[in-house]
């Protein structure tokens, strides 16, 4: 039987109605992984006995006729800052290296584990999470399924990279600044980064507190519903984590969006772009039939203040280890973490009270509509290696500038999904749509219409 | 009639019944005022004729048999970084001179107005909160009623002094280290503050946002709770105000406190201190009958975050005056607001993280007790222009030094009656009543107790 390129949901059902078992799906999943790794560089550990394992046991409960779960067989993967029970959690660094190994699974991990997912590995990042490039100077590069000489966008490149190739057919990652929803556009799959603190973060590494969302990469609406689905719950021990009653969409995603006002976002989200940026915009923008065009304010202001905040609480968990051993970071994070240690403490608080203001703006905005329409990156996946590219006329700086149109969303801690548009002969890109806080459901189910309208193109 | 040192329940229940009219309960008040606060200066604004013009409105609408409210006819006064409507709100401040007359009252006076409260006048402060002896190089020291060569205590030395020397039996404050409840202590009125985000600050000047609460000061444990009960509520314009329905406190006062664990706070709360304000703190543990000590851990740490915070939050609010304007701040203020300016944004967020350890460290403890008693300050109200005291043959600077008790508490937010203890011939002291977060009842249970108890003796 041909798995390639089911999703998670097709999977399961075929496992459940045994017309393939567990084990065959993971045996077959872990042998692609094995034999596809060495060149796509996605995954720094692979579970391999403990993944069978489960499958074994799963198999035995269908047989018996116990209830296995909505993801029931299905492998997954997760970002190497998610703590998985017995392997030490790297969070892409040399210096965790000398952590022990975690005592359990983190709390996302063992609710989809619970739901019959079936964890096959951990996979590779930019250290700490402070970056948008997965060019990891320990751990190398992941590249680019859809082009090896070009980049999988970051900091969760090698989440984004493995659903791409299916190596699985979902993962998670984490979005502080972009860190879903970049490598998701430039890989060409769904990231979603929900709400912030709508999912519970305990057992991953934070990077920066107040910034943190965990998410997840899928190549089907349909998946990501179902995996947000078992995400959602109250968690005593994230101190973030809502106590709001879960919101299920799964069943939801088909009911007519013609009440929903939706918006492209111009200004800001229009500049220092690429035109083929723009261009799958308008793509969206037409099947969704919109001629409503928004603007957010000040979001160049909420960029400068998201980096600021990024700074210094990314310094501050690293301070211990960046004064007495600095030579043990990658040096691309190293240098932008020291930095963020000398930043005089005004700046932190004027760009955390500038952040309730331009919430109360943005909050504004979603009283008249109820979802937004903004590219996710202002280019493609550019090339491994490439510090600069050309955007107008103008030489930029590739690395910050991959998140210019996710930055100012993620800040206030907006739902965001990339919608993946891949393109015969091109490179994919993302499209990103955006709803007030908790508000997930309304973007997935844009989602869905527009995956169907694109299907029957 | 004498109405001396009647409370403002007492005061409410002689105007509705018609033993006295409010106007001329007003008239007297403000008599007094205007006769003593050449001397006391505890009024930087007196409200004469808009006070008894609401006096002669209540007074109709009584003979009309209309309901007046609980504090009907009685006067009050804030301190003066509450905004009046009309009024300039210093906030203790030379440079507030220059902004316009508040156009709306702070939500506080606006409920205390509902209940039938009368504004008469705004009250002497540090400037911008930032002190704990309210010598104003702008507006004066206030003295201490007890002995006019003492201090009134700060930063709401005036609020304190005024309901001590009976020229309002209430009034309101704020308490970012412990603002209410050294002068309540140093002057012998019971001062409350609050649960953090428990009462609306809309229409206050803040000081240092993450530690601000406003806060009353009266003569009397049930006059506490009146004002409690009328200030309570959600405000949706104060982001930081709960959402929890108020607790009603004034008509469960004598409920029996058997029920309650009680204990006495040991290590760093006993050390420091003059001899007479354990002994106070002694007094009450026999009154109670407590025999159980108990240990708040890294107490001392917690002081230096408070202080870390305050001097960041307080500058960032400042910053550009402190830069353009240095001059006309109060040099006592000024300087440590600069100071506070140049702290690196690590300390900060440090403190913020040391702040969550400890908050769980302090929750944990009072799973074991519902009541904590700490002394409020470390000695009696000193001179006026006095820089350093002797304290256990250690010489010591008194500003920093009359929060030494108060600032550990306040920094997680919880609340805390300072108790007077009013001795013959000597100056008062006070002794904290703390309790869990949103536990105020528990305390207000505990100071009636106390207050019969005392007043029997």
């Amino acid at each position: 039987m041909n798995i390639n390129y089911l999703d998670a949901i097709a999977l399961s059902q075929k496992i459940k109605k045994q017309e393939i078992s567990a084990t065959n799906i993971i045996s077959q999943f872990i042998h692609n992984i094995e034999q596809q790794n060495p060149i796509l560089n996605c995954f720094t550990t692979i579970l391999k006995n403990k993944a069978i394992e489960q499958a074994e046991n799963l198999d035995y409960k269908i047989t018996k006729g116990e209830d296995t779960g909505v993801l029931t067989g299905v492998p997954f993967a997760v970002k190497n800052l998610f703590d998985i029970e017995g392997v030490i959690t790297l969070a892409g660094s040399k210096i965790n290296q000398e952590n022990a190994p975690a005592t359990q699974d983190a709390t996302a991990i063992k609710k989809l584990k619970a739901a019959g997912a079936i964890l096959v590995g951990a996979l590779n990042m930019d250290e700490y999470a402070y970056g948008f490039v997965t060019e990891n100077s320990h751990y190398g590069a992941t590249p680019n399924p859809h082009n090896l000489s070009r980049i999988s966008g970051g900091s969760s490149g090698g989440s984004a990279a493995a659903v791409a190739a299916n190596l699985v057919p979902f993962s998670l990652g984490s979005d502080t600044n972009g860190s879903v929803r970049v490598p998701a556009a430039l890989c060409g799959v769904f990231g979603l980064k929900p709400t912030y603190g709508r999912l519970s973060r305990t057992g991953t590494v934070l990077f920066s507190n107040s910034l943190d969302h965990i998410g997840g990469f899928t190549r089907s609406v349909r998946d990501m519903a179902a995996i947000f689905d078992i995400l959602q719950g109250e968690d005593k021990n994230d101190p973030v984590c809502t106590s709001l009653p879960p919101q299920l969409c799964f069943d939801k995603l088909h009911e007519d969006i013609s009440r929903l006002k939706i918006a492209v976002v111009g200004n800001y989200f229009q500049e220092g772009a690429e035109t083929e940026a723009l261009e799958v915009v308008e793509t969206v923008t037409k099947l969704l039939n919109i001629n409503k065009i928004i603007s957010i304010p000040e979001a160049h202001r909420a960029r400068a203040a998201a980096y600021i905040i990024t700074a210094c609480e990314g310094s501050n968990f690293h301070l211990q280890n960046l004064r007495s051993r600095p030579q043990d970071f990658d040096s691309a994070t190293r240098d932008r973490f020291l930095a963020g240690a000398f930043i005089p403490n005004t700046w932190y608080l004027q760009a955390q009270r500038f952040r309730r203001w331009y919430r109360d703006q943005v909050k504004e905005l979603f009283q008249k509509v109820d979802v937004i329409i903004a590219p996710t990156t202002p280019c493609v996946a550019t090339t491994l290696g490439q510090e600069k590219m050309m955007i107008n006329g103008e030489e930029i700086l590739i690395r910050p500038n991959l998140g210019r149109f996710t930055q100012p969303l993620s800040f206030i801690g907006l739902p965001v999904l990339s919608f993946p548009i891949l393109r015969q002969n091109k490179l994919p890109l993302g499209v990103q749509l955006i709803a007030a806080p908790y508000q997930e459901l309304k973007i997935l189910q844009v989602a869905t219409f527009l995956e169907e309208k694109l299907r029957k193109l």
